[in-house]
C-alpha cells in the first residue's frame, strides 16, 4: 500500500500529491518549516493526513530544538506549533494533533530533554498508527450501510492519501468490497485541485475497485439515471450539531442526494468532530488563490484579471446527512445528542 | 462586437472557441465538410450558433455543387445535409436549420440552379440575422425577470459566442444591464470544456459586466451565502412539455436553485423548442470522448485507463423551470400549453 507520509530518521517523507497520478514521487521534509510548507501547498492534504503531518512536523521540530532548559524548549515548541497551525484553517484535525502533542509535552515536561524528544516522536507515530486503526474501524461500521451492489458516489479524496492509510470514505468502500459487496464507485473529479481525478481514481484503480470518473457537474445526471445508490464523503470539521465542512462541492452533492432519495454518509475519525464549534456557521472556511481556478496544469484557462471565487470548503447542514461514521460507531440524527454520546464512550480501536 | 461566425466569399469564418480566451484566432471553412468538422470539434458550439453554422455550411456546399440538373442538385444537397446533421445529436437547432434550408430549396426548386444557390446563401444569412434579432427580443422579455440588483448565476456559455450574436441567457443579462440593472454574474466554469471560464468570462469582461468565475461545484455554496438571486441558462433542446436539455450540470444547478428558493430561467430561441419530442426522456444525449475529462489543455490529469462518464448534456425537468424566455414572449408552466400557444402566435421580431 502507498505510504501517504512516514516518519524517517532523515525527516518526514511524503508522497507528492500534486504530482499524482502521472508521477509517483516523494519529498522528505527535514525541518518543521518544510512540513508546514507541504501542508500549505497541498503536497499532503486531507484532514486526517494533515493532522498526522502536523504531529510529525512537531516531533521533527522538537527533535532539532537546541534548548538549554525546559523553558526554552517550551518556547521553541510553541513557535513550532504556531507555524504548523497557521497552514490551513478549516480541518480541525490539525489543531487536534497540535493540542495532543502539546499535552504530551506537558506530561513529559519533568523529564530530561532527550527523553521528551523521544516521547514526542513516539506520540507522533502513535497518532499515525491510531489513524490507520480508526479508518479500519470506520470501515467495519460503515460497510454495513452500503448496498450489496450498486453505485457509490464520492467527492474529493477521502482515501488512503487523505489519511495515514486505508482512508475514511474510501476505507468504508474498501471494507465493503472486502466484505464481498459489488461496489462501483463514481468519483467526482473535484475541481479545482482535481483530487478525485488525480487521487481517488488512482487509489481505487490500484485496488482494482471499479471506478467511473465524472466531472462534478455530472453527479446529478448520474443520480437521475439511477446509477448511484449511496454517497459517502470525508470531512474536514464536524460541528457539535453535525454540520459538516468538507471539500467544496460536498454541499451540492448532499442536496442532489436528498433530491434523489439517496442516503448521504460522512466518514471521519473522531478527531474531526469539534464539539466546541456549535454549528457550521462558525467553521472558518479557507479561501485559496484564484490561480487554482484560472490555471490548470500551469495553463491559463480564463481571461486575465477575471474575478474568481475559490472557497476550499463548504458546509453541509446536518439535516442532509443520514449518518456519520466514526471509529467509535455510527452517529445518527439528532447529532447534537449522538455525537456527544460517542464522545463519552470509552474507546478501544485495538492499537 | 465579436463575430462568432460570418459568411464570407472565401467561406464561413469562425472564431476558434477552442483557443479562447488566450488566443483570438479565426478559421475559415472552405467546404461543407470543414464546417461539419468545426461543429464536431467545438470550434463553434452553442445550439443557436450550431444551427446558423449548419445553414451556412449548407449554403457553402450548395454553392460549390457541380450538378447537371435539379435531381443531381437535390441529391448533392441531401448528402450535404446528412453530413451536417451527423455532427452533434442533441441541439435541435441544427436539425431545424437543416430543415429550413431544405424547405427553401424546395421553394426554389423550379428556378435555375444559380438562382437556387443564391437563394440558399440568402436564406443562411437570413437565419443569421434572425438569430441576433431573436436574442435581442429575448433580452427585452427576459430583462424584466431579473432583480434590480443582485447575483445572476449562469452555466456554460449561452452568450454571443453561442449564437450569431448578443446571446440567449447572456443576451437577457446584457439587456438587463442596458436597462440599468446592477447585475453581478456568477459564471460556472463548466467542465469539461470550460465554456464558462473560457467564453462567458471573456465575453462579459469585454462588455464590462461584473463577473465572478467559480468552479461548478461552488454554485451551491454561493447560493447558501445569498449571493445568487436568479439563475439563467440557455438550452440545446426543449421538449413539448418544457423538459430542457442543456449543457451537463444544468440539472444540478436547477436543483440547487429550487432548494434555495431561487428562480431558474431558460432563454432560447423558438427554434430550440421541439414540439415533436414529447418529453426529456426522448432527447438524445451526446456522449463525448473520455479524453475531454481526463486531459486538460493536453495534460493528463487522471490515471491512464480509468473509466469515464462524459455526457455532454443533461435534462432539467420542466418542474424546476420558472419561465422559458423566447423571442415570442415568456412561457410559464404548464409548458405543454404555454409553448403550444407561443408556437401558434404570429411572429414579428423586426428582421
Amino acid at each position: 500500500m502507498v505510504k501517504t507520509l512516514e516518519w524517517t530518521d532523515a525527516g518526514v517523507r511524503f508522497i507528492d500529491q500534486t504530482k499524482l497520478p502521472t508521477e509517483e514521487t516523494y519529498v522528505t521534509c527535514r525541518t518543521y518549516q518544510e512540513v508546514a510548507e507541504v501542508i500549505r501547498s497541498m503536497v499532503v492534504r486531507g484532514a486526517p493526513a494533515i493532522g498526522v503531518a502536523a504531529a510529525m512536523g512537531i516531533a521533527l521540530g522538537a527533535r532539532d530544538l537546541n534548548a538549554a532548559d525546559i523553558a526554552e524548549f517550551r518556547a521553541g515548541l510553541g513557535q513550532i506549533c504556531r507555524a504548523l497551525g497557521d497552514t490551513r484553517p478549516t480541518a480541525v484535525n490539525l489543531f487536534w494533533a497540535i493540542r495532543r502533542m502539546q499535552k504530551r509535552f506537558e506530561e513529559l515536561s519533568g523529564k530530561p530533554i532527550p527523553q521528551i524528544k523521544l516521547g514526542l516522536i513516539e506520540e507522533a507515530q502513535r497518532i499515525y498508527a491510531e489513524d490507520i486503526a480508526a479508518n479500519q474501524a470506520m470501515g467495519r461500521f460503515g460497510a454495513a450501510l452500503l448496498p450489496p451492489s450498486g453505485g457509490v458516489l464520492t467527492h474529493c479524496n477521502a482515501g488512503a492519501l487523505a489519511t495515514a492509510g486505508y482512508g475514511t470514505a474510501l476505507g468504508v468502500i474498501r471494507a465493503a468490497v472486502e466484505a464481498g459487496k459489488l461496489v462501483h464507485v463514481y468519483a467526482d473529479e473535484t475541481r479545482p485541485f482535481l483530487q478525485g481525478a488525480r487521487l481517488t481514481a488512482w487509489e481505487l484503480m490500484k485496488d482494482g475497485i471499479p471506478t467511473t470518473l465524472i466531472c462534478d457537474n455530472m453527479a446529478g445526471a448520474m443520480m437521475a439515471h439511477g446509477k448511484v445508490q449511496a454517497v459517502i464523503v470525508g470531512a474536514d470539521r464536524i460541528a457539535a450539531n453535525g454540520d459538516t465542512a468538507n471539500k467544496i462541492g460536498t454541499y451540492t452533492v448532499a442536496i442532489l442526494a436528498r433530491e434523489h432519495g439517496i442516503p448521504f454518509y460522512v466518514a471521519a475519525p473522531f478527531s474531526t468532530i469539534d464539539l466546541e464549534t456549535p454549528d457550521g456557521s462558525r467553521i472558518p472556511i479557507e479561501q485559496r488563490a484564484a490561480a487554482e481556478v484560472t490555471h490548470i496544469a500551469g495553463r491559463q484557462m480564463a481571461p486575465s484579471g477575471v474575478g474568481v471565487g475559490n472557497p476550499a470548503f463548504d458546509v453541509t447542514p446536518a439535516r442532509y446527512i443520514a449518518a456519520i461514521i466514526t471509529e467509535r460507531g455510527l452517529a445518527r440524527p439528532p447529532y447534537a445528542e449522538s455525537l456527544r454520546a460517542l464522545a463519552c464512550q470509552p474507546v478501544n480501536i485495538g492499537v
